[in-house]
């Protein structure tokens, strides 16, 4: 790549429709006007890492830390300047990532948080993998930020987990009329917005879900790569112009 | 990547939408209950590789091919053990890409003949970018297969062109009407088969086309890249039944 180009590396195939979305996002949202114009990127999508929630649980011994890292060296090699990682639930391992890593890593939670800070919003229901939420990613960063974090009841979090897990990651249609009750008790318990912490229900929101109340955290993940590439975001959500002039 | 599977590198960016939307077919036609199951990839996406077509036809000095091998070595020092190009005017540039590396490389317009072929098709029409066209990329492979590649009009051909680069690569609306007074003209010249042999076209398809007329390259390339990762494909358009035993 010439000197003054940033080169993206993408840390992906978790899962993998998820990582496409996210590349189409960049894409989509770059103001450009022929192909030279959008951002230089190389795409790890290895779709065989081992499942993040399972771990996280403690159902399964199989860590993906060291895979991840095995790729996140891999695109380093290979000469990226940047990596982003377009999974909420892999930011679990975050700190190790970017202990064993010498290329900064854009950190969606916390960016998700930044975004809802500059909404002024205090209160948030959180649709997550369990895994996001049992390891509470999101509620440690918003205690700094002054942000509440509300989540699902535990019977609604099983909805949620099988949306994610049964439905969309295999392709199959989404129950939305149960994913609209989990929301709809979300509102009634006091949130301002609702964030989509799981890049796997973007994909939800790429199908349409017509609601100003979502914030999706792979949005704004787009919204700072496509900055930090030096380009021009187009095209976002209106919630996004309050963020302008950062 | 475990030494039992096959890591995928994809020489994209060429453009990028279109880069994006093959990957999305390749994730969308594996069958797959988990991520695990889908196919290991690294996608390089180098938006910056100077125009295909404008040096092909003479029109800039800015050669692709080293870029292109610039970008496939990155791949192969990276570990993939196969190569796929979602772009069909970039093929222009196959043999020397093929005499510069040692990585076995699927050649999209060989594999659409292939397929026109299992498909008895004697006459087909040629949608595809001028580089592609005055190339003779298509015709060259077809003399050998005995099948008949007819090319739209040169006025027609401005149409498709201006569809491509004025439309398409710039996120505007595609004129359809346009677009479909070149296709009916083709058929009254008797096509049985109108191959999208540009993977900017695959993106009108994308939004529908609705006509079992149309041969998608870039559907050819995802099908046989899926078989060549020693993956199942499923949903793919009826006309691949019939290559199912192949």
């Amino acid at each position: 790549m010439a000197d003054s180009r940033i080169l993206l590396g993408v840390l992906g195939g978790l899962g993998p429709m998820s990582t496409v979305y996210f590349c189409e996002l960049l894409n989509r949202h770059t103001a450009a006007r022929c192909d030279g114009d959008h951002i230089d990127m190389l795409i790890s999508s290895r779709a065989s890492t081992p499942d993040r929630t399972a771990f996280i649980l403690g159902e399964s011994k199989n860590d993906p830390l060291p895979v991840m890292l095995e790729e996140a060296h891999r695109l380093e090699r290979a000469g990226v300047n940047l990596i982003v990682i377009p999974c909420n639930t892999a930011h679990y391992f975050y700190d190790g990532l970017t202990a064993g890593c010498h290329t900064p890593i854009l950190n969606i939670i916390r960016e998700t948080i930044v975004h809802l800070s500059a909404l002024h919003v205090r209160r948030f229901g959180l649709l997550a993998t369990e895994g996001t939420v049992k390891s509470h990613s999101y509620h440690r960063l918003c205690e700094a930020a002054g942000l509440i974090c509300l989540t699902p009841t535990e019977e609604e979090q099983r909805t949620v987990t099988s949306i994610i897990y049964n439905q969309i990651k295999q392709n199959k249609p989404v129950d939305r009329e149960a994913f609209r009750h989990v929301t709809d008790n979300l509102r009634a318990r006091g949130c301002e917005r609702l964030v989509l912490g799981c890049t796997e229900l973007s994909l939800l929101k790429k199908e349409g879900l017509g609601d100003e109340i979502f914030v999706d955290s792979l949005d704004v993940l787009a919204y700072r790569t496509i900055k930090a590439c030096g380009k021009t975001p187009i095209g976002f959500p209106a919630s996004f112009e309050t963020e302008a002039n950062r």
